[in-house]
């Protein structure tokens, strides 16, 4: 009983209180449940990995947006985390593929391009010059100081890349559904500079 | 005094209570001060008006704005408040001029194209179009469904009344400093379809 409460309270969010709490329910609860769970945490490390060429998380490699056949494979976006996979694919408006850095560089973190899955997507791009190819990346990563000069860095790296691949960044403006009023200078200025014909 | 209160209370924002609060305040103040809050009152309504070129408020007609020598008076941002003025001058990266509509179109608030200072900018463009003239009109409104359906009216209209002016929307984005993991499926949407070479 101990183990298992010393086990959960490593969890995040979860106290020695709250850890006490799941741990009699587990006790509780049926057998069956119990060995589910168990079994569930034990398959989520064996079958869970990353795609060699997204570095999504996936359960098979490649993963599924990787190998299909619906999506264009020659539009590439790259986001900083796997659940920023799903803020883009909520608006239902984006069939391309993606390229997931998992973090931002932060030299006072101490995150150098090399933490970074920048140099698989460099490769990635490279190899797509030569043969059938990528005709877009998408520089996804949010418009913070950390993001800015991620998409600032990992821009540079592809130019000298690749002279023939696009590289685009999303736009910063003023949210829809947001008065301007309420806009800060900085995000009213990039949505000045960022206008577009109408 | 029960005069004095009836008028504060017309004020937005205050009920009688205060009403009853100010008019004391004002009794117990010294003559000068009222004589100056006063005089204040009826100076605003004697020298403020709408410029007659971009309906701003202002004190002289045209504006600061509309006869300034160093600013772009071939570039018009059509923003929907006065108040809207300070926040794109805050930015400081913006040298043109103003246009202000006062208001947006609200068909379900009865505000119709009539009720807007539209037919003013497009004059203001037509006009201009013989002259030294007008290269690119801004919408600024706010991407609301109301400032967007305002942008979407005097777009067309511009388009009508001369072929040669511009017409930009500013950015709809993920606002500056924010975390995409935040942004509503719309924003995103347009974050992506905003997307500009980097």
């Amino acid at each position: 009983m101990a183990r298992l409460i010393e086990e959960l309270r490593k969890l995040p969010g979860i106290g020695s209180k709250t850890a006490q709490r799941l741990a009699f329910h587990v006790l509780r609860s049926p057998g069956e449940d119990a060995e589910r769970l168990s079994e569930a945490i034990r398959e989520i490390k064996k079958h869970l990995r990353l795609c060699s060429i997204c570095n999504n998380i996936t359960d098979v490699d490649p993963c599924g947006y990787c190998t299909s056949a619906t999506r264009n494979q020659r539009l590439v976006c790259v986001v900083e985390e796997p659940t920023n996979i799903a803020t883009i694919e909520k608006t239902r408006s984006y069939n391309g593929v993606y390229h997931v850095l998992h973090g931002t560089l932060s030299p006072i973190g101490g995150v150098g391009p090399e933490q970074l899955r920048i140099a698989n997507l460099l490769t990635r791009v490279a190899e797509g010059a030569d043969r059938s190819g990528i005709d877009e990346v998408i520089l996804a990563t949010s418009p913070t100081t950390e993001g800015e000069a991620t998409a600032f860095y990992i821009s540079a790296e592809l130019h000298k890349t690749s002279s023939a691949v696009k590289v685009t960044r999303i736009a910063t403006g003023v949210p829809a559904g947001s008065d301007i009023e309420y806009a800060d200078e900085v995000t009213m200025m990039r949505s000045l500079e960022g206008r577009r014909e109408f």
